[in-house]
Formats: C-alpha cells, sequence, structure tokens
C-alpha cells in the first residue's frame, strides 16, 4: 500500500495536481472506471463499483442530514471456537487510526464537524456509521475508504483495546445474570451453528487473543469487494456514487473465503441447563429450533412464525401480555423473539420473568399452555387481521428513520437475503392464514427441538464467593 | 518437492550411486546431521533429528517383530466447528497414495511383507502404525517418510473416501443410540472446549467439507517438526535412529500454528439432554468437569481422580459394579471414565445402563448416592491399597504388549506431557490417601459442574419415521 500512495504522489506531482491540506487531503484516485447503476427500486438507488463495492442510496431531503454506514460481511457468526469475539475487537480497533488519521482522530473530526458516530457487531455483520450535516459526506467517505484498508493494528492499541473489551464483557456478560443465562441458552440450543458462541467472545478466548488474531480478520473480510455502503438522506444518488467511487473505487479487492455452511446438527429431544448466580428475580428462556428466510424451503412458513411471533408478543394486546402478564399475573414480564432474516436456521424464543413466588416451572407450563393453544385452534381471521396490521406497522414506523431504514436495507444487503427482501415484507405477512399460523406451531414447537435455560437466583451474598470461583477458572 | 528429487536424482546419477529397484526405491537423501540422542530412561531411548522430529524406541528382543508407530500431534481438539471430521478424513486420505507409491500400495507391501498396519484418529492426536518383521522396518520408514510430505491428495479419491467417512458415521453414530447420546453429552457438556466436536465430525461439516479442508490440515501439521516415530521390539536403538534419519532426515519442516488454549468457560448449573431414538434400553451419561495433568494446578488431584476412577469402576469389585449390578441389580451395566492425559479440562463420566423396568432417574440417584457415599466418609486404607494395586497392575500389564506399550510413550509425547510422564505414574498413584480421594470428591463432583445425557428409547418401529426426519435435516 505504501508503494501505491508513493506512485499516487508521484503521478499527481507529475500532473501537477494540488494535494489539498484538510482532513480531507487524500491523493486522487487512479482512474477507475464509473459506478454502475444497478436498479432503483423501493426508493432505493443500487449502484456497483468496479471492486465490486455496493452502494445504496435512498434520498430523503427532509432535513438538511445524512446517515452513512459501511456494512462488511463478518460478524459473530463468521468465527469459531477459539477466536470468538475477534470480529467484535477488531470493530474496537478500526477506531485507533491508520497512518493518515491516527487514534482517535476519525471520532475527533466527527463530531468537530458536528457528526455523530459509532459501529456495532452482530452475529452476520459489523457495521460502522455516522450521521452528519449532509454537506460532510465526503468527510465520512474519505475517513472509512482509508481504514477498511490501511487500518495500523498496532500491538500496544490492541493490548489496550483488549482489556477495554473484556470490561465490557465483564459489565454486559459476566455481571448480569440475565445475560449470562442468554449466553449459556445458546450455548446449549446449538450444538455446531455458529449461533452458539457470543459475539463478544468468551472470556477465554479474549484471554488468549492475539494481534495476529486481528490482523488476520482484517485482512481476510475487510475488502470493498465484502462491502456495502448505505447512504440515507438529504443527498443525490448519483453525487454520492460519484464520491463514493472517488474514495472506494481505488481499494483493491480481497480473494473472500466462502464460509462453511454450519447447519445445525439434528437435536433429539429437549436440553436444559440451569444458571444458579447471585441474582433477585429468576428468568426464563425457551427456545424452539426454527427456519429462517435464507435456510427455508418454504418462505411462507417463515413469515408465519413471523406472525406468531406478533400474536404473542406485539404489544399489550398480544397474546403474552393479555393472559400471562395482566390475567393470570404469573409474569412480570414475557416476550417472544424471531429473528426472521437471520442467516442461519435460528431459535424462536419465548422470554419470562416470572412474579414473585412464582416458579420458572410454572412459567413453562403455562407458555406451553399458550403454544398448546395455537396448535389445537387457529387464530381467528379477526385477530390475526390485527396481528398483522400491527406487525407491519411496527416494520414500517422503522423506515420512518433514515437510519433504521438504511439498517434494513444495509443488513438485508449483507446477510445475502439482497436488499429488495424489504419490499415483499409487507405482501408475504398479509398472506399469512391462521391455518398457516397453527402448521408452523404444530411442525416446530416440539419438544425435540426444545431448549430451556432457567436462572435460579442465589442470595445476594453469596455474590463473592461466586465471583471468587469465576476468578479461578478464569485463571486455570 | 519435485525439483528436489529431481536434484537428488542428478546428484546420486552423478556420485554413482545405485538406485535399488524396489519398493524401497527412494533416492539417498542430501546430507543431514546425525541423530541427536537425548536420553535413556524407562527402558525408552530417545533421539532427535536435526528436523525437529523424535524417535523413541524401545528395544525388546522377546520375538523378532517390531511395532512402528508414527505420532502426529493434531487430531478432533485441534478442530473447530465448520471443518470438524477433517482429522480423521485425511487419516483415510494417507491411504490414498503418493506420486511415488499409489492408492492402496501402502497396505499391499505392507501386506505382501507379512505386516498389519492401520491408523486411528483421537481427540489429541492421530497416529499410524505397522506390526512386521524386524527386518521390513526399514520398508515402513521408508513409507512413512514418503507420505508424510508427498502424499497425492486427488480430489477423486478424497471424494470417494469422503463417502466411506460418512457412511463410517452412520453406521458408529447415527445408527448407535449409545453413540448418539455419548456425541450430545460433548456437545452440552462443553460449552467452548474442543472436546465438544465428535472426532469423526458432525455430519453437517462433512457434508460441505472439500479436498482444500484436507489440505490445508495436510500442509499444516504433517511435517517432522509436528511428528514422533516410536518404535519398539527386537531392534537395536541406534540403528533405528539412523535409519529414521535416512528416511525422514531430508523431511523440510513446517511452522506449525500454535494453538488456541481453548479453555472451557465456566458452567453455571446442572445441564441435561434427553436423546429420543428407537432403541430397545435406556442409557444414562453423567459428566463432571474436572482437570487434568496438562491443566491441573494440583497434579495430585488428578492422581486422585485416576484412582477415584478405579475404586467406582475397577474390576467386579469396584463399589459400581458391587452396588448397582450385582446389589441392588439397578443397572445390567455401569462405567465410571476419566482421561487425566487429555490435552484439555476434561469430564469424569459415570455411564449406566439400567435395569429393566428401572428408570434413569433411579439410576442417576444411585450413583449420585455412591459419589455422596465418598464425600462423607474416605475410602478405608485397606480398600485404597487394594484399588491402587488394580489400577497399577491395569496400566503395568498394557506394557506387556509392545504395541501398547509404544501407544503409552507415543500419545503421552504427542500431547505434550512428555513421554518421561509414564514413569511417573506408579508413584504418584501409590500416593493418593483416603483423604485425598474424598476431597477431589467434594471439590468436583458438584451440581454446578454436571451435565447428564439421558437417551429415552422410542419403539423401534418409529425408526422408519425417525430416519425420514434425520435425512429432511441433512437435506435442508
Amino acid at each position: 500500500m505504501r508503494k501505491f500512495l508513493l506512485l499516487l504522489v508521484i503521478v499527481a506531482v507529475a500532473l501537477g495536481v494540488i494535494l489539498i491540506q484538510s482532513p480531507l487531503d487524500v491523493p486522487e484516485p487512479l482512474a477507475t472506471g464509473e459506478p454502475v447503476k444497478l436498479e432503483t427500486s423501493d426508493g432505493v438507488q443500487a449502484y456497483q463499483l468496479d471492486n465490486g463495492m455496493k452502494v445504496l442510496v435512498i434520498e430523503n431531503n427532509r432535513a438538511p442530514v445524512v446517515v452513512s454506514q459501511v456494512w462488511y460481511k463478518v460478524g459473530g457468526s463468521y468465527e469459531y471456537d477459539g477466536i470468538t469475539g475477534v470480529s467484535h475487537v477488531l470493530e474496537h480497533l478500526m477506531f485507533k487510526g491508520t497512518p493518515k488519521h491516527p487514534a482517535g482522530e476519525f471520532s475527533e473530526i466527527i463530531a468537530a464537524n458536528g457528526g455523530k458516530e459509532n459501529a456495532f457487531t452482530a452475529k452476520d455483520y459489523t457495521a460502522y456509521f455516522q450521521r452528519i450535516a449532509n454537506d460532510r459526506l465526503e468527510l465520512c467517505l474519505e475517513m472509512e475508504a482509508d481504514r477498511m484498508r490501511n487500518l495500523s493494528l498496532d500491538e500496544d492499541e490492541f493490548l489496550k483495546e483488549l482489556e477495554v473489551v473484556k470490561e465490557e464483557r465483564r459489565l454486559r456478560t459476566d455481571d448480569v445474570p440475565t445475560a449470562l443465562t442468554y449466553e449459556r441458552f445458546n450455548a446449549l440450543a446449538y450444538a455446531n451453528s455458529p449461533y452458539r458462541q457470543p459475539i463478544i467472545g468468551w472470556m477465554e478466548d479474549l484471554d488468549s487473543m492475539t494481534i495476529e488474531d486481528a490482523r488476520d480478520w482484517y485482512r481476510t473480510w475487510y475488502a470493498p469487494n465484502n462491502a456495502t455502503l448505505v447512504v440515507a438522506g438529504d443527498v443525490n444518488a448519483a453525487e454520492v456514487a460519484a464520491l463514493a467511487n472517488k474514495y472506494f473505487g481505488p481499494l483493491k479487492t480481497s480473494v473472500i473465503p466462502e464460509i462453511k455452511p454450519r447447519r445445525e446438527a439434528a437435536q433429539y429431544g429437549t436440553q436444559r441447563v440451569t444458571v444458579k448466580l447471585p441474582a433477585k428475580v429468576p428468568y426464563l428462556i425457551m427456545g424452539y429450533k426454527v427456519p429462517v428466510l435464507s435456510t427455508a424451503t418454504d418462505a411462507a412458513e417463515v413469515y408465519a412464525l413471523e406472525v406468531l411471533s406478533g400474536l404473542l408478543d406485539g404489544g399489550s394486546s398480544a397474546r403474552l401480555q393479555k393472559n400471562l402478564v395482566r390475567g393470570s399475573e404469573l409474569a412480570t414480564s414475557v416476550g417472544a423473539s424471531y429473528d426472521l432474516y437471520a442467516m442461519h436456521d435460528s431459535s424462536f424464543m419465548l422470554l419470562a420473568i416470572p412474579s414473585n413466588e412464582v416458579t420458572p416451572d410454572a412459567i413453562e407450563s403455562a407458555l406451553k399452555a399458550e403454544i398448546t393453544a395455537i396448535q389445537q385452534t387457529p387464530p381467528t381471521q379477526q385477530e390475526l387481521d390485527r396481528v398483522i396490521a400491527q406487525v407491519i406497522a411496527s416494520k414500517v414506523y422503522e423506515q420512518d428513520s433514515n437510519f433504521y431504514l438504511a439498517m434494513q436495507i444495509g443488513s438485508l444487503e449483507t446477510t445475502g437475503l439482497g436488499w429488495q427482501t424489504k419490499q415483499a415484507y409487507v405482501e408475504n405477512v398479509q398472506a399469512v392464514t391462521p391455518a398457516q399460523i397453527q402448521q408452523v406451531a404444530q411442525k416446530y414447537f416440539v419438544d425435540e427441538s426444545l431448549t430451556v435455560a432457567v436462572l435460579e437466583p442465589l442470595p445476594l451474598d453469596e455474590t463473592v464467593a461466586s465471583n471468587a470461583r469465576s476468578g479461578d477458572q478464569h485463571d486455570d
């Protein structure tokens, strides 16, 4: 890369190009092709650069701001035991500077220009974003392009940041009994799927992570042909594509490895784990293995599961709220969770915090009774119409925000479903019938594919003993 | 490598060396250093070649035969989800030929010379062995050296052999309910440790395995500096070292990657899985997480666990047999299992087949009662003396066989403990006290680290339905 920059400087000087001395002090790129316009639909204008990078633009001139997001096809589910958490550690390191913009400068420049920025690592993607005045978009693109290929990955910065990440793990997982229970649920529910691994990584893996792990991960996955730029706001799409081409266009591609399917092995019966930790309230997670849009042989089943999730937990009139919280008062909090857009087969989860004096067993029975009710009797068309209206509304409301609209587009593109999948949502959800709801409940909510995790609170004064035990294990 | 061979031929011809036209038709190696004698103790004479390969020789002239074993530091525990089973697939491919010895020739030559040969893949190692007349050792070394670096790894052979391995998995795991239960036990017991993965690999991973996976694995791990030759029998150690040097000495080293510690994450409560499969009898596996010699901070605990295993299951007078099979007749078969020489933290397992009409729950209670008895009352010195004598005898009896003696030496060297560890066994086992037995039972046999897997037989006439379901999952 250094040779390449040197060549650029020589070319620039030879041509008498004036190099701008500013945060935008980037050499003019070598000539590259124009971005290719792929299509426009559902408000999204899609381009592709010569090097394979996709650029998706949503024009929305309501306010003179812009959201810029760079998405990478890598995340927790790309990892394997031994290096879990490396995607997230690398996300932290992306703020630790390049030769051109030293550690911290990215954030300072964005802040100095009135912008906000952050990043997130998820199971199936890693994304970096800024929200800024629309005339400052170029600034973001220049710096994102710079750190896509030129990250310093200094060992001292790595060692410091690794401690920050471990502290984050202690704070958000190890010290949060429900989070540890959820982590254990995943580890138990999946035998082979990467969804068994925590995104933040096992502490044992963080303890043995090296700068070389982060460097390998960066070299493998951070390349324009593994990235998507999503820009939403008061911009002109053609201008964004041209700007993107200016900064990302000259970046070299990498050979992106094909990931293993990591299909989940067959499960043959209920799996249970008790998590005993000092805590005030118990907590229950039940999960049934279900297909998702990426894996389903029949997409209709996936949309039926999506609507079923809304039927159980779609606001205060949904069944779980109505029957378990307000009705029987068995639970103080209850919910259902299903991610139809996940890359791998997933779990349809039911989560509950029992009321005082109510045992997790009693809640489990009550939740199973709700499942049985649907298996035995399909919902009425009237109930379903109401649920479908709510399911659609909550998805559509998200699109009112440039940020969440860009999130939907970016995540769909990055998980391989394609951003166009968003358009199909409303139609497919509306097509779900009462009989389909009953059928997916009968087919997938069976004991053979069930996993149950129960947090059993220990008295809080045992905290010290428990921490000592946990500490022992880390020092082994 | 081809250039290297060509050079050898040119050198050989220039020097007037006669190339032998036989299965041993190997060019004379380039000059290399002499093997270095490391030490002699406990009947083992240890050498090291220039390229780092260890050679361990046990002279035993009882019969004019020799056992030759080549051990590689790689196995199931070196793998990670997505490529599980690759070590074992590669072991199969090691019989599929080199440019010099085409597929099948290795086995044919050994058989034609009256020898027997095979190989095995385990959690922590892969080994290849021959048993042959002592004047044919050179034949084995020549061919082992050849396939250590020159394996053809042809794609057609790979695809055929992958089907053989899948068939092996169906036969030995998928069609054997106790094996599937054991597989599920491991997957559940360990959150992060590689011991959660089956050595034969998840079928889902075999389904997506490519020749490139096998080639990568071979390139990474098959090198003289990652291997140990163990020879036991009617041989002269210095001659074996010289022969080893002739064939393995010229082989190039590789940079062997450091493996991740893969330490197991803390467990916070009992984990349970029910495996429902068509079967005739139920089956129960209970496992407690325990340290092993490689990981223990106090080795005395490990030897105490070893003796405890003998106390519970060391022949017909051991407690489990006496109390559960002959006494209460609750179980038709019962056992304890602990591998103190494993590379990673492991499980101390109790396994039982309940008698007719006895539920797995009842067996679990009975096993727990045996544990509780030890936790409450240490064994008498008299009982312990008898158990220790048996534990030592069964280990020592193994050494009567050249093959098992070589196995002990080879596996200890390969897992990193060092072959000298064998010598310490008797002394350390003899030092175990009744109080230590009680202490390790109290410390490690706790519900927080327990995992239980129960095979719940389904009627056998459901076999067809179950196979169909399993088939569906593979086709997803």
